[in-house]
């Protein structure tokens, strides 16, 4: 059998979440029967982890087994032709007998984008939790820093989340401030702030760490935006992490301001 | 009478353009309905130019009369509640009864975004012309110097198009490339680029005059990505300038890469 990888970007709007699921339409079910249709195989496409209703994906990691010779180019093709448009196959490689995208993936890489405007922007439907006012970026810094290392997050698993053991460990986590200017920001020609409303400062909270309870980073972006807002300390943001309790933590961010940006092997 | 000004942004997808036209979805079409709703009045919403069906928009200017008392901050939430969520005013004032959309329009700035990527990428879908091959930046900027100054632009005008004088004034035009890493770019902190397809090389092109006739910004774009293939040379590019012949130049750049970014009064 050979063993094929597929890197996944999707649009999760539409979707919900990755895993199969009878009656939804998920991006592992409509994977499985696009492959299905090219080989006549029944198959398996492991993710590198699941992924919620509404949560987008920059760069998922699956594989599948095959008895078919078809090369990975034909794959890459096949597969996108009877996938809908907001789930793009970006890479196909044939990879070892051994590769397996739970197993051996040492890192994953969240992003949460969080946009100061109230109201959604047109142009950012679906994209990024609008929370309407502005946050303070250095005490949310401040309270990132000690969820660093190897802790038991049960504080911010989900309420009906089945993870076993709760402890991982998280290697980074960034809070940045993205000057909006214009459309697509950054380009060295700065071009001047247009109409208020479109030029949106986002803060882009990137967390990697080597796996997530479920809701975990939700979780976590929920408080630390509370963080940022003043209404709990990085000392408080602490405690919340040493209570273990979920209840203590605060909101669950929305799916869609959350994307999956890479799997690290 | 009142005299109001709007802000508007829209993904311009679903819409058959700003004006109102029968049996068809027009973003001004649902301005003047949510106007009507709010004030009983029959009214003209005027844009400060027509924008074509699928044409994105970050900051159009339009002003409508009314003899209400509402004041700007009702019609904004109020003109809102009625739009589709892809269609927002950004912003509402009360301006001086001489104010005119159009007549008071000093420049115009439209933005084409260019994919070097082939393929759409799914969280960018109707955002950008996937051209799938690599542009050199310097000869299209060669080219587009010819560009500025006052020309008469009937090489790049629409075949259909019926505009009477055909002489408009270039003030500058822009080629940069961003280097897009992850799905927000430019913060600072550089991400590194992920998977190869998401880490897309975006040509951004900002074209500012004082007017344009029909389909010129993206007859000029289509041309210059030719002079960005090695299909024609930047001397090439001012030839057809200067032939006024619309049969000379490229191909029209589709219309879901073009922004209407700014109109400056």
């Amino acid at each position: 059998m050979r063993n094929i990888k597929l890197t996944i970007a999707c649009d999760g709007t539409n979707y919900s979440g990755w895993q199969v699921q009878p009656e939804r339409v998920t991006i592992q079910g409509l994977l499985q029967k696009a492959v299905r249709e090219m080989t006549g195989e029944e198959n398996n496409v492991v993710g590198s982890g699941r992924t919620d209703a509404g949560v987008h994906v920059l760069a998922q990691v699956a594989a599948f087994k095959t008895k078919t010779d078809i090369l990975p180019e034909g794959f890459l093709k096949g597969i996108n032709r009877t996938l809908p448009k907001d789930i793009r196959v970006l890479g196909v490689e044939e990879v070892g007998p051994d590769f397996h995208p739970i197993r051996d993936a040492k890192k994953k890489h969240y992003r949460y984008v969080v946009s100061e405007e109230g109201g959604e922007h047109p142009l950012f439907l679906n994209r990024k939790w609008a929370v309407g006012r502005g946050l303070n970026l250095e005490v949310m810094r401040e309270a990132a820093g000690c969820l660093v290392g190897e802790h038991d997050f049960s504080s911010f698993r989900a309420s009906d989340g089945e993870d076993r053991g709760r402890v991982r460990e998280i290697f980074e986590v960034r809070v940045n401030q993205l000057d909006c200017f214009g459309l697509w920001p950054g380009n060295g020609t700065r071009v001047p702030p247009i109409a208020s409303g479109v030029c949106a400062k986002d803060v882009v909270i990137d967390i990697i760490g080597n796996g997530f309870l479920k809701n975990m980073v939700r979780n976590i972006v929920g408080t630390l935006v509370e963080v940022g807002l003043g209404k709990i300390t990085p000392g408080e943001f602490r405690d919340i992490l040493d209570s273990r309790d979920r209840k203590m933590a605060g909101v669950c961010a929305p799916a869609h301001g959350l994307y999956l940006h890479s799997v690290i092997y």
